[in-house]
């Protein structure tokens, strides 16, 4: 799992930093996390392949959240797409794709679905053989969900000098070995599975929670996960700021990690008042340690 | 008058160019003409004020050639714009971005005023006491204007020696001569205004056509014109191509020019097929010498 920052900054524009948008890669795919204007050009730049994105995750309706997915989405169809595209995101968002593509008649012609979110509870919307996908609950100004990511366990590994003190066990067998099942002799005889595969390794879980205010309701949700992007749209100069526009401080995404006893903590979506973001790292390394700053470019083994 | 190029491509993403977006300056002000994805990142890296813009117009609803304004619309509200913007647009914007504003709860606290525009005859859109703009009915795939934009003249200069041999004139009296008023004595007895002031430059006058098929009938529209600036989607290999899709050739743009007698022609809306964009302009000077390619960040004396 791996995650590629494409935008990590809030809305005011300026000319060398992106809105928010992320690719998370699993497995060979990519999940795509909200889409700022002009991601698709991003998506160019660090050379991710549009066709391996087939889920994309819209955390609210704000523009700086979603105006690059009518481009990508027009883009996809240009290029030939064939594959289906499905989108998970607040209601609303179909309507106003939806209308873009009648007016500008614009003929969508690989199967496009739309997944609308409109729960105030934390609900799984996807479950693939790979990855299982929920949505952490968010505090906004308008209704917000963060998402919570984590891959299906790995198969277990053989234990190849294990297996070989058995030859009655054929190649044939392995692909249930690995899947954990016990190898069971012809004559009805059991040999444990666990004295011939070892465990896979833990499965791996991100969680991105952005925009919202300092929420410690969060907190069960995420417990325990391997990485966490969470906003700091502000420092803690600005606390007042943020309860009123409903955004967090470095400070306060700290206090969830640490709450939460996650692994590593990046953060993100930030101001554009600051000269220097690694002011947002040092006021949140004041309270928890495994700490960065997302960058355009930058990415993150989870 | 100054052409700024934003943006030049055609719809294709990459990581490098953008889809079409221009600004055209007039005496301080500048006019938006299109505006694709990224636009606004643009006229940040070149350093164009956004509260200079109080008109866009935009051609035709293409993602290519609006998705940028959302965006930017939104943006206006963060930095506190005042100043009244008007769209001049295709029906069917305004509620595009009605209902994006809608749902994304945005309260646009500017005066926001859309001028829909639905003709197959020109007609002039706007008129200031700086410039005049009308629009170029276009063919393309869906309902498609171009922008004819000229200045109004400027005042006539006084020709300070003539002026100097006729003390009764004092000072009070220039604000009329330059707006062409003879001088009247006391006694009644006139000076006519030629002996006292010289013309002002000829007003500049600029033409944007974008998108359409190679379509004469509006060279009548264009005529004499100081720059005008042409699509050519396609080279001529791909002239069957451009009659499908509706769009123009570059040796086409060129014999548009040519028979309007314009005194400079531009090319724009680049295919990304083509690894060298020189190649538009060599077609195009077989057929038309005065001519040059779009490119984002330069600008064209009018």
């Amino acid at each position: 799992m791996k995650l590629h920052i494409l935008g990590c900054h809030s809305a005011t524009p300026r000319s060398t930093v992106f809105p928010s948008a992320q690719v998370l890669e699993i497995n060979n795919e990519l999940l795509l996390i909200d889409a700022g204007e002009g991601m698709q050009i991003q998506l160019r730049k660090y050379k991710h392949k549009f066709n391996k994105i087939q889920h994309i995750f819209i955390s609210h309706l704000h523009g700086d959240h979603f105006f690059g997915l009518p481009g990508f989405l027009s883009s996809l169809r240009l290029i030939g797409r064939e594959k289906p595209m499905h989108i998970y995101a607040p209601v609303g968002l179909k309507q106003i794709i939806e209308l873009i593509f009648k007016l500008t008649q614009t003929d969508i012609n690989y199967p496009l679905f739309f997944h609308e979110l409109g729960s105030s509870e934390s609900e799984v919307i996807l479950e693939t053989d790979k990855f299982t996908v929920k949505t952490i609950p968010l505090e906004h100004r308008v209704y917000t969900n963060g998402f919570w990511i984590r891959e299906k366990p790995a198969l277990r590994k053989l234990n190849i000098d294990a297996v070989k003190q058995y030859p009655e066990i054929e190649t044939w067998a392995y692909h249930n070995l690995k899947r954990g099942k016990d190898f069971v002799r012809e004559d009805g005889s059991i040999i444990p599975n666990d004295k011939l595969t070892l465990p896979p390794p833990p499965p791996k879980s991100y969680a991105y929670c952005s925009d919202t205010v300092y929420k410690p309701g969060i907190v069960p949700l995420i417990e325990g996960i391997d990485m966490l992007y969470h906003e700091s749209t502000f420092l803690e100069i600005h606390k007042e700021l943020a309860v009123k526009t409903k955004h967090s401080t470095a400070k306060q995404a700290a206090q969830i990690a640490k709450d939460a006893g996650v692994k590593f903590l990046v953060l993100g979506h930030f101001s554009s008042r600051y000269p220097d973001e690694n002011a947002f790292k040092k006021e949140a390394m004041e309270i928890f340690e495994n700490v960065d700053i997302a960058e355009e470019g930058k990415s993150f083994e989870v």
